[in-house]
């Protein structure tokens, strides 16, 4: 496995894989992996013979009070799971390479970037946007897979790449969770004993609307107000947003169309959790979208 | 000649060229070519073995207030000149397919962006930074060439190609003049023949210029008020801008340094020229950056 510090590496590593007819996979995380992550790397090895995994903690994706600083980091034991998964090659870039002096660029995903994280966390899609095409431009990938767990993520992604006209293949892979339900974070490391118990409300929020509309309810007031009330029986959880809005444009909606996406992001303690669930519609079973992991 | 009008046959027409060794130069045009837009051919020629130039009129560069619906446009004329100079090929492509329903990307070099003409002509540079990233993901060309004439638009697409590692080298050309000076421009066909001798006030402003720093004037003000009253005793003149600045950062300076650049925009009648030069202190003989042409 090599492993490739120098973003001019990394590019001519790429263009002899390229020129040698290789198909290049792209799997770009933030580090500490977990089964999500690692079901990416899978899925990608699908589609590719060649697979760049990258490891980087992006500092501008990060807003003033959040995180950045105590960002959970295992560099060796980050390499032992991506040597057992038999990856080609990771790039793990420093920061001051990434953004130099004088770094002045960034790229907007407009109207994507405005909805559900974005309204609580204003620049975050901008620094995923830049970070993500800067990825792209140094690993040359044919295809890129990102999780479903971080939706809004994915669906900018793929505006991004159609917008700029990247010639890319985004793969969106199923949310990846714990036996109990919690979908696989980097941030659950973050929880203690008692707030591990309480993340638990997310995933039966998510089993209360597949639930609620089996049983014909389509009204989002109606199914945000029974979330709500679940959230907020357990300790430590206060809700940033629940959502119900349309897969493609994010756009809010008050009755369940044939496909709509319940996005919600809840804080237990100090920690901001994610999860999503596609609600559809004239289907008997409702499949929940598995997995998690990425960036 | 190849002349391409889809997105997704340029973008494969570049991968056969890339697979096959070859080194693809590019020239983006907003057409209407001139001897300007010529020699920014002829120097990409020297850099690459297959040359692509584009010809479209972004309209995402032009304020609500401008001339995107008369910009001159003859594609007739441009592509028996393309095809005298042994170009590749030609990419055309239609506004609806390079923004299609739903395009909402947003690429802004922030600081470069906001001076010279970035302050008469807001989101002019977002406009040409999306579109300039667009064209190269679609013709994926090694080398770009861009004329000094617009040389604010050269320096954010320094800076672009920096900060999204975008792995392609620029190359300014000179400015390109006519026998009596004029800087050449498809916006020069807007001109009566009246506004047309007007039009020399930019080019003597510059000679001008050079002349009191080789003189030992380097007071900025001292040059500038000279210009001023140069250019506004002409007929149907009106100044936009005349400033000097840091070639690299293009941030105001008051006293010529070693290198400054000196920029103007001035209005004659209702067409706007560009003209800009570097002045150097210390050089016995001041070079001025001739040449022309590009977006």
């Amino acid at each position: 496995m090599n492993v490739i510090k120098t973003i001019r590496e990394m590019q001519n590593w790429s263009d002899k894989m390229r020129m040698a007819g290789h198909i290049i996979g792209f799997v770009p995380t933030m580090g500490f992996l977990h089964k999500g992550h690692l079901e990416l790397m899978r899925i990608a090895k699908q589609h590719c013979d060649t697979l760049v995994v990258s490891i980087f903690v992006n500092p501008i994706q990060f807003g003033p009070e959040e995180d950045l600083k105590t960002y959970p980091r295992d560099t060796h034991g980050d390499l032992e799971k991506l040597r057992k998964l038999h990856v080609d090659a990771v790039f793990m870039p420093q920061s001051k390479d990434m953004y130099p002096h004088g770094f002045q660029t960034e790229i907007q995903v407009k109207s994507l970037s405005q909805h559900l994280c974005g309204r609580s966390r204003p620049g975050h899609f901008t620094g995923v946007a830049t970070v993500v095409t800067k990825l792209f431009n140094i690993t040359k990938p044919h295809v890129a897979v990102f999780g479903q767990k971080d939706f809004q993520q994915l669906q900018v992604i793929r505006r991004l790449i159609i917008d700029q006209n990247m010639d890319i293949k985004i793969i969106g892979a199923p949310i990846v969770r714990e036996p109990d339900g919690l979908a696989m974070s980097s941030r659950n490391s973050y929880l203690s004993h008692e707030e591990r118990k309480s993340a638990l409300c997310l995933k039966q929020s998510i089993d209360m609307a597949h639930k609620m509309l089996k049983e014909g309810v389509i009204d989002c007031k109606a199914i945000k107000t029974k979330i709500k009330d679940l959230i907020l029986s357990y300790p430590f959880t206060q809700i940033d947003y629940i959502t119900f809005c349309n897969t493609n444009t994010l756009e809010e909606v008050d009755i369940l169309k044939d496909e709509t996406l319940l996005a919600m992001a809840v804080r237990v303690g100090k920690t901001r959790l994610i999860d999503n669930t596609v609600l559809r519609k004239n289907m008997t079973d409702q499949a929940d979208n598995q997995g998690s992991g990425g960036l």
